[in-house]
């Protein structure tokens, strides 16, 4: 069957190819107030199962989850000198309240550190009280110039970890387990997500951190998205907001602390890195609706049979939807699911029946089959795995592919000009070669030590600066 | 065992009892904007195992989670007259974004109906798209003059329900079938909550509402507390966003509506429905800790006993912690549970295990004796049984004990003022009379019939007046 093209070819205008696709497969819809957005219950599904994952995971690191005020008073931002740098230009402020003007303007959180630290500061008097591990999910906002749905919007939806330590190392160690153990295992795992796993330069930190690590994603597109961000604090909220302990020897310390947040940016990312031409593939391990088993005509065969056919899925361990709305045409129920990813479609129609068995297509791997009715509850899930796999390959493949060793500057702008990522010593560029890249749209993506793992430093000897142009 | 006075007294002083112990078993500090809160690990807890519980009966009557965003332009807010004139003295507005002065305010949400609105009238156009059944999870703020931790506060957490639907009549079901069978099922059979199920007076409405379901609790003290409302919306809010469908019959329609919310007040609930003197006690549906097994001394046999213990407690279904932190005082930590309210303490010391025993104390119905340490994954899922239903039971006597049926104004001010409620006939209170109740701070709380049913209107005649003073 030809396909209508009901979205932009990516090849056209990735950018508007992504647009349409959140639309049409009822993702999301932009907010009335510039830069919001509706996620609507498919996308909102999809965040879901990432949140339910990633909890677990979160708590199984002995975290718990809390709660923190939305609203900041506007003075405790200031505390920390970098983070209101950081910050100011995006905050909205709350100046009346109750029907009066406040007497101090309070601020919608950008971000949780500085409330949260208040808090610490009361709660940790001792060391036994330490580590203190808390995550909250919620809601920040910050105001966006030029928002994309998903990538960049003025409100989003969060986990924030925040975390106190009696030591540095302890710290440093946390910060990197989160990084690696949760981000990392749930991006790669679930999201069937490459990415590279590195350390922020001091340009791109985040506001107030002594280190950030990222994991960096390539799309579609050849360019790079932040998927997510592990902070080491250092003492510097600390030191703004009095957080100490008594130690063991009975001293008054500082805690070290850490902060790490994944957001609703994940399902963009999971968008621009596995979609095509004809909608988003969603990995089968994350899909609200692994296989959607389609009635083609509403005869009662087929009725009772697509029905069989959802038992015995469902029954095998698989996610399953029955579309039964045979008033609707077939083409474009067909085309709905194909856009929204679903990674298995089943269809049935009475000649189907006749020959005992079904259409299997596959949204990820391609192609269509018939299949022996009796054979599907079998045949679903080994699909179902291989798809998931499938899905990291091909990711992995496109990066190699696009992925251009280069010596200076000229060369790593030429390469990401052309839709792909470059490679260069960084020590041939440092925060001068930074600076030129970014009169060209291209940013230092994060620093990896040549054998590809996480440096300690900036300034390590061998540092390779992955570089990009970026959402 | 005689216990120290952690709390207040209930007798002496009923909110000082409740703030003692919020802030003493760690459920929640208050918020540096006043009228906000800081929700504890142990406090949102409660709320997730709530989220869980409830999300799952939201779902299974068909409706979907989506976001919508929490910046609402003011202007929407003005579209149903009514509702803005309820909540205009309560918005906090937003005047400063991205460090410029907004063209237009924008409020927080109190609440939702406003801008779902806007994307129904998008998103239905056809009968088929009906019900539309949507909800969310999410933060809302209504800034609070008089604010008290769960009960009252500038900002809550919460699931706002809205449906859409063809017809009046499938609307009114709708809202009583979420009333009754979502929110009524899971006080009762999970929070042990004891209820009366009403419909509010006019006065006591939601703003842009033609009919308010209530549950009204009897909190320790005799006073009343609304658990959760259903709202239904008549076509107030269709009219006003112009949100029609294409009937069968060809016909462009308004939509008939509802909307429905439960709150983090739930935790305010089950503190001062179940609470004693000594703190909390918790359902054991609910516990997040059902069964906490506490090592009364380091010594090495009293740790591994404690932790077979709580593996046969575990592998019995019991939801349990184990506490060997013997560098703190046994008897803090007693103390700690038991304001915390979780339902079984299982205590362990060298003695005890010279006997073979454990002392099992039960937060709920009270005592303590030894038990044989084999008995004790039998026993335990059985006294948790038992006592989930010795809190309804007790919530239930209580109410009997402290409703009076009156029959004038005066009677009702003298049987609230002792602290309880009163039943008066609708028809010898009316409006007048409801007025007259305010001036003594007593509310109608809800409009019964005679045989405890839901009327289907304010003047259907037999109706009873449920009034109390209430938080």
């Amino acid at each position: 069957m030809a396909k209508t093209p009901v979205l932009t070819p990516q090849a056209d205008d990735f950018p508007r190819w992504y647009q349409d696709l959140i639309h049409k497969a009822e993702l999301a819809d932009n907010g009335p107030v510039r830069g919001t957005m509706v996620i609507r219950p498919y996308g909102y599904g999809l965040w879901e199962r990432m949140q339910q994952d990633m909890d677990a995971r979160i708590k199984a690191t002995g975290t718990q989850n809390a709660y923190f005020p939305l609203l900041i008073p506007q003075s405790y931002l200031t505390r920390e000198a970098e983070h209101v740098e950081g910050f100011a230009p995006e905050l909205a402020v709350v100046t009346h309240g109750g029907g009066k003007e406040l007497e101090e303007p309070v601020v919608i959180r950008p971000t949780s550190e500085t409330i949260i630290n208040e808090y610490f500061a009361k709660w940790v008097q001792s060391h036994r009280d330490l580590p203190l591990l808390i995550n909250q999910w919620a809601n920040v906002v910050r105001w966006e110039m030029r928002p994309r749905l998903f990538l960049r919007t003025s409100e989003f939806l969060w986990q924030e970890g925040h975390t106190a330590h009696a030591t540095y190392e302890e710290a440093r160690d946390f910060a990197a387990h989160i990084h690696r153990h949760v981000y990392g295992d749930f991006m790669r795992d679930v999201l069937a997500m490459d990415f590279v796993l590195g350390r922020k330069t001091a340009k791109e930190r985040f506001a107030g951190a002594i280190n950030t690590l990222t994991l960096e994603g390539m799309m579609g597109d050849g360019k790079a998205l932040q998927l997510g961000t592990s902070h080491e604090l250092g003492q510097n909220f600390a030191k703004a907001f009095q957080t100490r302990y008594l130690s063991k020897e009975g001293r008054q310390e500082l805690v070290w602390q850490t902060s790490w947040g994944s957001t609703t940016r994940m399902i963009g990312a999971l968008v621009m890195m596995h979609g095509d031409d004809h909608g988003m593939r969603v990995p089968p391990r994350l899909a609200p609706v692994q296989a959607v088993v389609l009635a083609i005509k509403g005869d009662d065969a087929v009725l009772a049979e697509v029905r069989a056919i959802g038992a015995a899925l469902e029954a095998a361990g698989v996610r399953v939807h029955v579309d039964d709305r045979t008033d609707l045409p077939f083409g474009r129920r067909a085309v709905d699911w194909e856009l929204k990813g679903v990674p298995v479609r089943v269809e049935v129609g009475p000649r189907d029946l006749e020959s005992g068995t079904a259409m299997l297509v596959r949204r990820i791997a391609g192609g269509k089959e018939p299949v022996a009715i009796g054979a599907l509850a079998a045949l679903v899930p080994a699909v179902l795995d291989e798809d998931q796999s499938l899905l990291l390959t091909q990711a992995r493949a496109r990066r190699a592919s696009r992925t251009a060793d280069v010596a200076t500057v000229a060369e790593a702008v030429e390469a990401t000009a052309a839709g792909g990522w470059a490679r260069v010593p960084w020590a041939a560029l440092g925060e001068e070669g930074e600076a030129r890249l970014a009169e060209h749209a291209v940013t230092v993506r994060c620093l990896v030590a040549e054998d590809g793992a996480v440096p300690d430093a900036d300034e390590t000897p061998g540092n390779v600066a992955v570089v990009a142009r970026s959402y």
